[in-house]
């Protein structure tokens, strides 16, 4: 999935690089019709945000990795979106952080299913969740409603990257605690979020995973701290701020 | 290519209709991937406009009616993307200003403009251009730069809708009037159009229709002030500022 004909100088490099890995994806049958339309409204929104990661993100991904290393069940909820564009950034993170991998999609087929977790495996996961869906988000039409018992079901802390607003505004009504990346900070997966990181995938998952690095020695305390620290409004009134800014 | 099955009444039924059809494209070999996600940013610009036909836009659509209607030889260049959203609705804009429709697509195969001609045909077109490719725009590498040397190789007004940045601004460089359809107002498109229009094609388009069906009967010197009376960066800087104000 690496792209050598794009050279890391090239002043569009990560926009290349992020259009070459979606556009795979679509060919390796993981991401959907829906997944390119998302990809194009997220392209909109860090288009707008001057495609960096503004300083609140970078605060709200340190406290998201707090949040993943302080957990008891933490689980990474992994899309078509996020498989074809950070497949093997999501394996590193829960590495970093002890988290559980849960492919859960929005428009569910087990052929989906299946390819996502072939592809993840290629990129060195082992241990995937998501076939077994034996467990329902409450709330929610039935496919929707599908996630592991000992996966996202069991989970008190749940990193959704790209979800949908109805399964966001559910899971957190479950009373999960949910770190939402979304390049809309007006939308209602972002609103709904008690860690809300309004940064692209490609920049803020690798972001996450250095912070959770530099905190892998910090006791209780220290985390809770960082986790107390943070407000959620503020983050996406900012984040808000500088998009419509000129 | 209608959509019985979502009513007219539904609050996001120009959102849902839109969605139907750009998926029915990709369905059909009509919209790629790249116009997927182009789909995507667009989404995400008309979010922010309000998913509204801004008063500057609706000048813009009637300053754009004029200028077809007093042109020597007016094109309407149709992309994936336009043939899958407003097939019929092109085709009438066609016919209300006496324009030819010529097929021309970023992404060029054969076996895709085969396609959208086919489907432009299934909505009322007659005689549609793209296909003899045996012009050249100046200063495009060779795929891109194919147009029939009697459409807009002819053209003295086009009308570019959701066209890319590279071509909008060879095209303007070769002293066309460029009549332009696209959400980004800070895109190169719109920057380089004569007449940018920032609104929604599926909005855009009948408006234009409707406006040049007023106009039929005006003058040459009425449409010449309609014309005259026109500031691109006006209507640019205020669909910017509709975008960025809360």
């Amino acid at each position: 999935m690496s792209s050598p004909e794009i050279p890391k100088s090239h002043p569009r490099y990560e926009s290349l690089l992020t259009r070459h890995r979606i556009e795979a994806g679509v060919d390796r049958g993981i991401t959907s019709k829906q997944g390119l339309i998302a990809q194009g409204r997220g392209e909109a929104f860090d288009y707008l945000l001057g495609e960096e990661t503004i300083d609140s993100a970078e605060e709200a991904e340190r406290v998201a990795a707090a949040h993943l290393l302080r957990a008891d069940h933490p689980v990474l909820s992994v899309n078509g979106n996020v498989a074809a564009l950070t497949p093997r950034e999501i394996v590193e993170l829960a590495e970093a952080t002890g988290s559980d991998i849960e492919v859960n999609l929005f428009n569910r087929t087990e052929g989906r299913i299946e390819r996502i977790v072939e592809h993840l495996r290629e990129h060195g996961a082992s241990d995937i969740k998501g076939k077994t869906a034996d467990g329902r988000i409450p709330g929610l039409d039935h496919e929707r409603a599908k996630v592991d018992a000992d996966g996202i079901g069991a989970a008190d802390v749940v990193l959704v990257p790209l979800e949908d607003g109805d399964r966001a505004e559910a899971l957190a009504s479950m009373g999960k605690t949910e770190l939402v990346i979304d390049l809309n900070p007006m939308s209602r997966s972002a609103q709904s979020a008690a860690v809300p990181i309004v940064d692209n995938l490609i920049r803020a998952i690798p972001n996450m995973t250095e912070h959770a690095r530099s905190l892998a020695d910090a006791d209780g305390d220290e985390l809770d701290s960082i986790v107390d620290s943070f407000d959620p409004k503020t983050a996406l009134s900012d984040a808000e701020r500088r998009i419509r800014e000129e």
